[in-house]
């Protein structure tokens, strides 16, 4: 009989200390969150840190190249990344329905498992709620990331200025693409993947290879256009993108045309834009292509002082034309 | 005409920008987080540090004395306090139903502000998900807490020893009550309120009056016989209480009578457990009768090693009994 998740095991009695313990405690296995304290005890980070927080709600929980585990664990790390920042410990709250197959809530904290590893992150404490069957869909995780700041001055959205390069670190749109044809059950675009991935070694490659990075954003929800409409808001800088530059891949482009969204706009888990001086673009760019995360990186624009706040796109044929901020989503529960 | 949530709030495009802006940045209002990016940047914090996470799934979103919004707050302050920390910074991530009057979230948000406030704890980032209408329940918030252990050796729960005096801060089972009164509209014990609330200044008040303090829990879902069995099991120790001594009000006590519920088992959101050596016993009962929240302070048992991984419960009529923990939940969604 398939064992199923039950509101006593969000009790905080014997049957969710037994959950935690077969569950948790064993995959997520440290000695920090073996204490099982009522908070986790870290050690001193030298200097400044960076903390970031994540809920996770994507529908379906499993998607090709990857799962609400590993965006879980790699969405969370990446943004603590973004800060010029290693990431080094992450928290796991969990809110589970009732009758959630158990099977189902361990090749999800499997993912974790794997996704943790690879960045070096440990998991160091967490929470489990569960509620009561149509309270929740299936299952939501929130993960929150603490790390230790290495680039100094810090990278930030504020700090674009004109005469600066603007790459990413590979092609855009997959992500997206990947969970919606896994909702809709798709089949023309069924080979498109996840790029869900961490890029906080990818990051430390970019910091090796240039004085100074201006802005690392991980184009998610709302994807590169967006994104690149909030920095240039919040530098008051314009940034002008090259159409032709734009890392898609083909599949990703056909899936768009035929369903009408534009690539620009979908969520990507395991890419980051970088803009820094121009003079120092070549060498990051040959350090992300260097690295198997960074293999598709591109030169898309440069920050000008043309119409700050803006982002305008040179189109393949010669044209230009404003690349706004959309007012709502392409697709819901992308991550 | 009422304004909701819209889905396309959680898209990360213009219209989730707009909801962040008016909500959550003017009420939360801090320059940490006012730089809105991916992650915040936090000064260094000297010496070891408390981190702990909880999601919050309370049903209903208000109730007397307390909501959500304020339980989100001071359930995980409460967390990085009980590791003799001083709670500094806490990150929030909400997960909205599609259609949930933004009044509520308003008024939620409010109750964050005034909790943040009384503790002192900055809300420094933050994540907004909107789900489909049906996906969740209303609103579900995960926060997480970061804090600096000033107490040296930080209280556990594994460090409770045999000749330990055992107290608690206050009279016990009142949130329960509180909210299971108000999910269900019971008239009988409408009086009481939770006793959600920061126990910070009570636990900086508790270190000053002891050199030494063991454990330091707050007795949260399962109540305060749940957390003195992991105490007693994590410690290997048992722990013997006194049943007169147990401060329970008169119409907690009225309403689990009536309501066939166990107030040692019921869940607190304001009060804490602390083991320590006898000896300071008394000086940190009068420190914790004389702040606000302590008033009700008692000594309620004691560590011996009678039944170790036991609670022994001494009832007034002279006889003993196995306090044991309890399998599952008495109350679904109490915090």
């Amino acid at each position: 009989m398939e064992q199923k998740i039950l509101l006593d095991e969000g009790s905080g009695g014997r049957a969710s200390q037994r959950l935690i313990n077969t569950i948790f405690l064993n995959a997520f296995d440290n000695s920090i969150l073996a204490r099982m304290d009522d908070a986790a005890a870290l050690p001193q980070i030298d200097g400044p840190m960076a903390m970031s927080t994540d809920s996770y709600t994507v529908s379906p929980l499993f998607f090709p190249g990857a799962s609400i585990g590993s965006l879980a664990v790699n969405g969370t790390v990446n943004d603590v990344s973004m800060l010029g920042a290693k990431p080094l410990y992450i928290t796991c709250g969990f809110i589970l329905e009732e009758g959630l197959p158990l099977a189902t809530l361990q090749r999800v904290v499997e993912d974790m498992v794997t996704a943790a590893a690879e960045s070096g992150v440990k998991i160091v404490t967490g929470d489990t709620k569960v509620v009561p069957s149509g309270a929740c869909d299936k299952m939501f995780i929130n993960t929150t990331g603490l790390g230790q700041i290495f680039m100094n001055p810090a990278p930030s959205g504020h700090a674009a200025r004109p005469g600066d390069a603007v790459l990413v670190s590979g092609a855009v749109g997959d992500h997206g693409i990947a969970v919606f044809t896994a909702r809709e059950n798709l089949s023309f675009a069924s080979s498109v993947k996840s790029d869900c991935a961490p890029l906080a070694d990818l990051v430390a490659k970019v910091a090796s290879a240039a004085p100074t990075v201006h802005v690392l954003r991980d184009p998610t929800r709302g994807g590169l256009a967006t994104t690149l409409n909030e920095i240039a808001e919040q530098s008051g800088i314009c940034v002008e993108l090259n159409e032709e530059s734009l890392p898609v891949h083909a599949e990703v482009a056909d899936a768009c045309s035929f369903l009408g969204l534009d690539p620009l706009y979908l969520a990507n888990e395991g890419k980051c834009i970088c803009i820094l001086p121009a003079e120092y673009a070549d060498a990051v760019l040959q350090a992300m292509r260097a690295h198997p995360r960074g293999r598709e990186a591109a030169i898309i624009g440069r920050v000008t002082d043309a119409q700050p706040g803006k982002v305008i796109l040179h189109t393949a044929i010669g044209g230009s034309r404003f690349l706004g901020m959309l007012e709502g989503a392409q697709l819901p529960r992308i991550c």
